[in-house]
């Protein structure tokens, strides 16, 4: 039961960026900037950083929303699987691999990311604005968690949830404007 | 030395929010509505939580940052000593101790937040919205200390830099318009 009183049919994140909305507009727009926005790495790239620092923080809403969100931008869920697993043996890139360590750190602490996997994913052809969103992400997501769990909100189990879920978050973070309502229940 | 390359006169954070503008905007306005909002927590006292948060994570920049804001609005610099060390017996009042300690918690982990806490700071008279803002003001610090230590940005060691960056975000979080420039000698 959440530690504050959300709207019941809104679990985890939903009902706190309902609970307030001034701070819930700038959190949507960072998130939709840096997942949604131009881009040389690729929407799904984008989910499996939130996915790895989601589930290096054990917030199990955020894993799976993230996990979904990946899976139908990818067409498969063996990647995020993978991923969760061993960064190193999935299937990926070597670039993402050595993006998705650095996140990894990052999920640590912001003084766990190492001169060396900077240097390796800058061998891998990563850019230095690749390596700054990757960063920028981990430690979005690190906010997430902490509002998510911190706050003690509810976690569904039907898979069928985060299904629904990832077709809105595929299509972008931003709130519907009023008087779309009918696009929700795509 | 940074990981990317920043403008070397703009040390830690500043040197970010420069370096991507559109994710910045986003970021200055969450901060701006936690932290200079209307709230029936202080200006002070919201400093005090993104000083500890930035303690426990050993972010130098941030807590030097924090801790220099804080003193400016409470006219003292004991009290940010003193939470810092333990925020038990530092001379803050009750509920705030509560939130300080939720605000630690949130630190650690999401997970980390436990029942006792919440109803700790219930009991002291924190309410709802207090609780909210101290979990996403804790959990924003937590994003801020991993940009600013994962890209390995510069910590100066004058204190002097720091007295002059808390008299600007004493003002607020937002960017100066244009034209504004020499505001910002202030």
């Amino acid at each position: 039961m959440p530690y504050i009183p959300l709207e019941e049919h809104l679990p985890g994140i939903t009902g706190l960026l309902e609970y307030r909305k001034d701070t819930a507009e700038p959190i949507r727009n960072l998130t939709q900037v840096l997942l949604r926005g131009p881009s040389t790495l690729s929407e799904a790239e984008r989910e499996l950083i939130a996915t790895v620092v989601s589930n290096g923080n054990a917030c199990r809403f955020c894993t799976n929303a993230h996990t979904a969100a990946a899976d139908k931008l990818l067409g498969e869920c063996d990647t995020t699987k993978a991923v969760k697993e061993n960064i190193s043996t999935a299937p990926v890139s070597e670039k993402m691999k050595s993006l998705l360590t650095i996140a990894s750190q990052v999920q640590q602490s912001g003084k766990a990311v190492t001169e060396h996997s900077i240097q390796q994913a800058k061998q891998e052809g990563a850019t230095d604005l690749e390596i700054h969103d990757t960063v920028l992400i981990a430690a979005l997501f690190c906010l997430y968690n902490r509002y998510v769990d911190g706050l003690s909100t509810v976690t569904p189990t039907d898979p069928e949830f985060y299904h629904g879920l990832a077709m809105r978050i595929a299509k972008g973070y931003q709130r519907l404007p009023q008087g779309y309502d009918h696009l929700k229940k795509q």
